[in-house]
């Protein structure tokens, strides 16, 4: 999430009460995870194992709850609780400051678009040219729509991501990480009914220009969709995974968080992604593998009969 | 399902047309299935492999189609059709009445609760403090939701069970048996954008406090959710199933009906649950079985052309 | 598609610059896909490979993009594009006009009909009589729906196919081939919350009388369902199928295009129907193959680790 306009950092330290250690005289321009840091943002690091990467991360404040060194031109910021730090960050630079209109006097959308009844546009949305919004479509704050985009009944842009922290045995139970960040819907895609596509947690998530999804898809939050991809009806996709352009995913095809899908991979339907695939080859099977070694591994199992009566004769 | 007041069985059986067998001066306190039933309740049984499990349930009063031995203090209600006789109970006492404004009159919210644009909340609907119900939310008559509870965009609350009489050779077709059960939402649940809670077919689905939910996931009616559950996008749970505390079904996952999975299981991504699984251990694969079983299981598969060589130079 | 009146060929001609080969005084009565073709329907085709067979279809003008004989009685219209020709006749003859009123004025319901708050009922929707329809449900353009019908709040009847056209390197994209067919629901059928069902590209989407679906059902356009069908929840079907009468798919079944289930066949949960099936028989496994068998090969499976022991000791 980037802020309207830079802060002083002093003003987020007395925010969230925090020691400041290194240059407490800098503006910080927005706030994000660790995997979307872009310099002059914020960061948050509750974790030993990963001091290191968010301090040397692109980022150029940390909120932290220890010590430690820092490199020049950075800056610490040492809280008791870093995660209720960002909580409260979010709260203050985007609190929830929902639309009770359906479509707010903030949403804004282009020449030849049509919005149709009993939809849903959130404060601040953007909806480029030529579109169509089909009845009963709901988008949430912030996200963008660019040109000739179709998306069709029931679909939900903008939902909030599922991610939550239950890291320490101190809780017993899930605590929310508040969503900041957005959904981006470039040019000339089109989203089937019932879809569900979350907002970044602090950063983007992003449906390339000419994908084409079907029916009951849901893409999870902060997931990079590339251009002119495929996806069949019922595809799941979580968090933060990469799919590269022309990828086709069939019908319920379940993908995991955080990984990458190669460009132009082909993944048969029902298969299930559970670790990064390279582009061009298809795939099948749960969890996928070269969809020819799978067609293999099915001959072979039927001959596991033939196999026990040999070794029996033998 | 509970009735408002207590009702006479002199009044309920001449609503069915039902001989009396036992007490008829008693009253009748609501009417429920066989898996629900509390004392003071009606039941009806039209199979004799039921009708002992019925008669000597906790229901005081059967609805049965042929004469039986009635315990001391309950009373048999003689019909040629138990499960029209209950179908004329439920419209008699929890009529089809649908409001047609979108809020109903009768649904109540508390304190800090934002109800956005688009939704329906149907007849007394009963919505805690601190809550957030999302644009084209539709919540049906009689649920109840707790405290700080957050339902996204496009969830149905309250659905009609999936449920459906075909027992007998005379039918063609299938004939719904009503829905008049409700849903319980506890306090601080999350539940994803268009997700489909079913009511209990007449008692209750229960998703217990601190539960979370991602997207498109489906509850069949009667199931019984535990505390501080988490479940993934798309998973799938069909009617009258326990889920027991702490339980984390990733995406996709499908779930058989009434079976139990036991606290704190986790069950991966994509799995199918046939029959009740122990908590407190890991599962994978359709039917699921424990994941290092099934691990193991797919290294085995691979060996199999060896295996195969082997013989042939044997 | 039907024209509302016919239309004269060498209207048509004009429209799209073809270049008329045999009668152009006759008149065209509709448009559509060569598996739907009817006498008098104009079908397009721009690939050789099926020139043969849309010639010799029931349509009596094929838009066709090369020189060709043609039967006695019919015609060719010839042009460079075939598809474009296409999207323009239909856009022509059935424009995107979408009513933006919730309840177009062209829809109509039968008596003792419930439309709850929040429906979109669009142009020329005809739903028959003791319907219930729950809130935010979206019936879109000329669909039709039976006598005694419930629909569940957030299902979708009506949604664009998923089709498009990416036959030629020359287009780096997919193009969509904009869908002006319907979808047609038969008496006394219940569908679930949360569905969503494509109407037909140019033909119909049918759901059979007496056929019941859970909640979070995708059917895809031009499928045809038979009656008294029952299916669970999260089934997914993709184009053009074929679901004969009396076919039980339980939760999470995923089926492909174009192929046939046979008659009264069960198919147990999460599995995935590649091929055409017969009737009366159970199957599961994806791909899905009679249940029998795919337990014995589970048992199999099994075995491998006796069979390595064995090979070992011998």
């Amino acid at each position: 999430m980037r802020f309207e306009n830079p802060v002083p950092l002093s003003e987020i330290a007395a925010l969230i009460e925090a020691r400041v250690v290194g240059d407490s005289t800098a503006f910080a321009t927005g706030i994000n995870e660790i995997h979307q840091v872009e310099n002059g943002d914020l960061v948050f690091v509750d974790h030993p194992k990963y001091y290191d990467t968010s301090i040397h991360s692109a980022a150029s404040f940390i909120i932290i709850n220890a010590e430690h060194e820092v490199p020049e031109g950075k800056a610490l910021l040492i809280v008791e609780e870093p995660f209720e730090a960002y909580l409260k960050i979010v709260s203050s630079f985007r609190p929830f400051q929902p639309s009770m209109d359906a479509v707010s006097a903030t949403a804004k959308t282009g020449a030849g678009t049509v919005v149709m009844p009993n939809v849903y546009l959130g404060n601040y949305v953007t909806i480029g040219a030529n579109c169509v919004i089909y009845p009963n479509v709901t988008i949430m704050d912030y996200c963008t729509i660019g040109d000739n985009v179709i998306i069709q009944s029931g679909t939900v842009i903008g939902s909030d991501a599922f991610y939550y922290n239950k890291k320490t045995n101190r809780q017993a139970h899930y605590k929310k990480m508040t969503s900041c960040g957005t959904v981006v819907i470039e040019a000339d895609v089109e989203i089937g009914a019932g879809c569900t596509i979350d907002r970044g947690v602090t950063g983007v998530t992003r449906i390339g220009a000419g994908t084409k999804m079907d029916n009951l898809v849901h893409i999870g939050h902060d997931t990079l969709v590339g251009k002119n991809c495929l996806f069949a009806a019922q595809v799941g996709i979580a968090g933060a995974s990469v799919i590269e352009d022309e990828v086709i995913l069939w019908g319920q095809v379940g993908v995991s968080k955080t990984l990458t899908i190669g460009r132009g991979a082909v993944i048969n339907a029902q298969s299930g992604v559970r670790s990064s695939l390279k582009g061009g080859a298809s795939y099948f099977g749960s969890p996928a593998v070269p969809a020819r070694e799978k067609m293999k591994e099915l001959v072979w199992i039927k001959r596991i009969p033939q196999i026990w009566e040999r070794l029996n004769k033998s």
